[in-house]
């Protein structure tokens, strides 16, 4: 079992840094910043409100405002850009690497872009270009185009001598990629192996072929989950005839895992995975009471069943007592079906083979869960309003609302990505919206039939 | 955004798969399993309902089952380790990391794990029970023992000569870990700057202080947080004494960072983040039911505020009617605040300095989302039911209610983290019974002083 984090370490540093702030202690604030690593500064500027987060940025450096730019969510990057101006962007990124350039540069205006693609050299341009003409959520559009690369006829030693010429070698390299005269994908040649095999040897015979080419067209999340299968640190990205473009490294393989689990997360509850934790008051209204009315309009609809049924409650109170219990029994129940659906689409564990075992499997748990519960909410029922009918009434009205909320996970998720929305935003709202208005229709309706 | 997944390329291998288990062409089978990467018949494994796949189990090759069942669930793992004989178990795991070994031995009877520890030389014995010693969450417990260690006064030439004679680097190596004569760590020796620099230069000339070694006794979820954060490949763990115990690889890291952002997923809706989607019926049902239960009691609960109101729903249909809107909505706009406080936490960035502004925050949205939906609820329920109380009745109950969503969005998580209780668990069935409970409290009873 995960612990919750204990963020002792953190707060240290963010007390220092708050209490700096408060004091208005510039220059020892300004010290703190520039002594934390980008990833920290940005970590840190998530964790402030508004005004003093603006406070902060103005302090980090300007040598250091790209890559702590690179490493902040979509949401607070936008907020902290800002406060830049559009002359001053294009300094800020010059020594980002294309990927993270080519991320920050889809959220700027098109004008900005040219700006910012004129004051790079021809090289740079071209590589940015590259990746910039491929979409965000693909393996183009996250790819890096710092491969080094080398031929497969040369030996070691010559491979050796090379990058003793080179001098440094791009973050997270793992391996040299070995293309032929046309830039044709041949395989890798691991560090490792570079290291530990004779010098005389040619690239060609001690290359590794076991580092599959990722086409530059495929997505994100299939990229991920090849790098977790596979437990890659580099991978190279071709084009549609396998010429190498770039490649993509485990850091931002992590990055897209640690979206893609949050998405599903904050999707359900109708947030975004990018969405800042400290935004101002009205950027979160509008997109918070969109939400709330979207729901309401499902909660209307289910007060219109239970209206159609007045003179039924008007005649039997207690009705309006328990009809809550069997709405809330399918509702929890059908989100547990929904939220199992929900991840194993996530990990790519469904498929034509499986759902029809996976449906009759949470259609028996319904039928199981909704005899148990039909027993132990009758009696209760019966005892408390002593009435033997009503306590049969509500629990077959339990038992339907569980099949039906069985039913509605496993195939709502499944229709709505046929249809192309995405089960975790929309999945709840049309599960609820069907439990409710099953369970009240279930036992307000029984309650007409045999009660009245 | 991230799309959800499309599972073409899966899908494809597996269905192959399943047409083959189906039609008992067991020799296809067992080729096809044996052509697969041990992550991916994992993967495969955890696609499988319950009878396939054991059968599909028994055809992976013996030599394949240690590194298979390194990959799978908890859960899955357990499912599939229930088929093989103790005897047998020991000589599967020969050529598993201690890690892989560690993480599946925590599972097993203490005299299982007794035997399987006397096949082991001493080496690996010995090995594998440092990481046992440490907690299975905390770096002590991910760590693997191959590190390959240098002393800093030797030059770059000889490191050279030394990897050539191993001839072989355990994966992830990005780097060689530095210790002085009593195995103290001081830095680390990358593999790109071995390359790069000249021979003649001394380890300690070189070598970067630059990753910081991480406590044994450190909380993998913090571990993950530096990997994160300083783009890792590969970390040293040491002791308290800051003897160098092992390495932490950033493979086993994405695991972790998949599996702390599942958790908060799931245990929102009760399951695990090991939950076996294809379990059978009876081992689902027992925590299913469970989680019904619980929630049960609170939906009791709810049930019990209105049925303090009876004789005012009795005069007046209409509540009954129009109370699950104000339940509803607060259940909704407080699921919301509960999730990003959630989020938050589970990315460290909440402290004392930043929660104070965050409550005033939502406390606020609570106020205007309040004031918005009350003014829409109010309007639509008096026209409904034409009584203009009634739609001043309503749309102060939703006030009330949404700014007490907000506070137990808020406080709620804070809460339960203080008593040491899982937040994600616990904080939605807590969170709605308070949004019920204040909900009907507020509207019913509100009528039943104003209306009746």
């Amino acid at each position: 079992m995960l612990q919750p984090l204990s963020p002792e370490r953190n707060n240290e540093r963010f007390n220092a840094l708050v209490a700096a702030l408060e004091s208005g202690r510039m220059v020892r604030l300004r010290r703190l910043l520039s002594s934390l690593h980008p990833a920290e500064v940005a970590h840190l500027l998530e964790s402030l409100p508004p005004t003093t987060r603006h406070l902060a940025w103005q302090l980090v450096g300007a040598g250091h405002r790209g890559e702590v730019l690179s490493y902040v969510g979509d949401e607070v990057r936008s907020d902290l850009m800002s406060d830049i101006a559009v002359e001053d962007l294009a300094s800020l990124m010059e020594d980002l690497d294309p990927d993270d350039l080519a991320d920050i540069l889809r959220d700027l205006p098109e004008t900005v872009v040219e700006q910012v693609l004129q004051t790079m050299d021809a090289q740079n341009r071209r590589r940015l270009e590259t990746v910039l003409s491929y979409p965000e959520d693909t393996a183009g559009g996250l790819m890096n185009t710092d491969t080094i690369t080398i031929r497969g006829d040369i030996t070691l030693d010559v491979v050796h001598r090379y990058l003793r010429l080179l001098g440094t070698l791009p973050e997270a390299t793992d391996s040299l990629f070995v293309v032929d005269r046309d830039d044709n994908y041949q395989g890798v040649l691991l560090l490792t192996t570079l290291l530990t095999r004779k010098r005389e040897l040619t690239v060609a015979e001690v290359m590794s072929h076991g580092v599959e080419k990722i086409p530059a067209s495929l997505p994100i999340a299939q990229v991920a989950q090849r790098f977790e299968k596979r437990d890659l640190i580099s991978a190279p990205v071709v084009d549609e005839e396998g010429k190498l473009l770039g490649r993509i490294t485990i850091d931002d393989v992590v990055d897209v895992i640690r979206d893609e689990a949050d998405h599903s997360l904050m999707s359900m509850a109708g947030l975004t995975e990018d969405e800042d934790t400290f935004a101002p008051v009205f950027i979160s209204l509008r997109r918070r009471s969109l939400w709330l009315g979207i729901n309401l309009i499902t909660a209307f609809l289910a007060a219109g069943v239970i209206g159609l049924f007045e003179a039924t409650i008007q005649k039997q109170v207690a009705l309006a007592v328990l009809m809550p219990i069997v709405a809330s029994m399918g509702g929890i129940a059908g989100s547990q079906t929904l939220t199992l659906v929900i991840r194993a689409m996530a990990l790519g564990q469904l498929s034509q083979s499986n759902i029809r075992w996976l449906l009759s499997k949470e259609l028996a748990l319904g039928v199981l869960n909704g005899l148990l519960w039909a027993l132990v909410i009758g009696i209760v029922s019966a005892t408390w309003f002593k009435g033997v009918e009503l306590g049969i009434l509500i629990g077959a009205a339990i038992i339907i609302n569980l099949v039906f909320a069985a039913l509605s996970g496993v195939v709502v998720p499944l229709f709505l990505r046929r249809i192309g929305a995405d089960p975790a935003l929309a999945g709840g709202v049309l599960l609820t919206t069907i439990t409710d208005v099953v369970g009240f229709m279930a036992f307000l309706g029984f309650a007409t039939l045999y009660l009245i």
